[in-house]
């Protein structure tokens, strides 16, 4: 297996293994510069549509896109696979690619992805929160935790 | 003074004082309906462009207009109405109106409002370690806290 960074990536020390193919695309979609208020910048990199439904499955343990694609049915693949990318170039996924025929692809959660998970779960807790005071509470879905920080509720 | 609910905020059971003008201004503005997840919806609350900085002034004291655009002098009035509107919707401004001529008006944070001050901190943390891990701290911007919790750091 090759070990190489994309180039955006490798400027940014983020450690991802990479095919040769992978070097063009990661220029390709260039990492979008960051809010500079650290608030903003955390919803920024956690707030796009289905990032923490991916996070939270890949909280668990690592996941090929096909697993993720029957885990959130409601996400178009496309989506999902963009969503990851970026996820990648902020550095909270993590993308192996494993070099077999036809090669595997599994996506993780970094230490740094990890480390959202009480942030993740203090925006939860004011959510529930938010749509009791509201009245709104029946419309809500479970909460978006891992399944072993769920468990210990 | 004349004490009234916007039709909207009263269906959600906000608490706001409102003069004969604004029941229409309410209904011009309809809340949009919020994410179905709690996360979602909580980064749905508080992810507009400055909301978070007003929200920050506002965990201080209640203020008015005026002083929020001299605090955030990079923030239009127009774009500064329109995220206090979003959050009173939201049920976590409060807008109060002073029958004086000229009419005052003032802005504060509700109960709801202030219980966001430890998920702002916890993003904020995390803003800052996400900055740090990507080597871009110097970029960073002060953290958005209140002042008194920003002097017990």
């Amino acid at each position: 297996m090759r070990r190489g960074f994309g180039c955006a990536a490798a400027l940014r020390g983020l450690h991802t293994l990479t095919r040769h193919t992978h070097r063009e695309v990661t220029i390709a979609y260039p990492i979008k510069s960051l809010p500079t208020l650290p608030v903003e910048r955390a919803i920024k990199v956690i707030g796009g549509r289905w990032k923490v439904a991916i996070l939270r499955h890949l909280f668990d343990r690592p996941k090929r896109l096909s697993e993720l694609g029957q885990l959130l049915p409601n996400a178009s693949q496309k989506v999902i696979i963009q969503q990851l990318r970026e996820m990648e170039e902020h550095g909270i996924v993590f993308r192996e690619i494993f070099k077999q025929v036809p090669p595997r692809v599994e996506y993780s959660a970094t230490k740094l992805g990890l480390s959202l998970e009480p942030v993740i779960t203090a925006l939860c807790e004011w959510g529930y929160r938010h749509a009791a005071e509201l009245n709104e509470i029946d419309l809500l879905e479970q909460c978006v935790l891992a399944p072993s920080t769920r468990d210990q509720q």
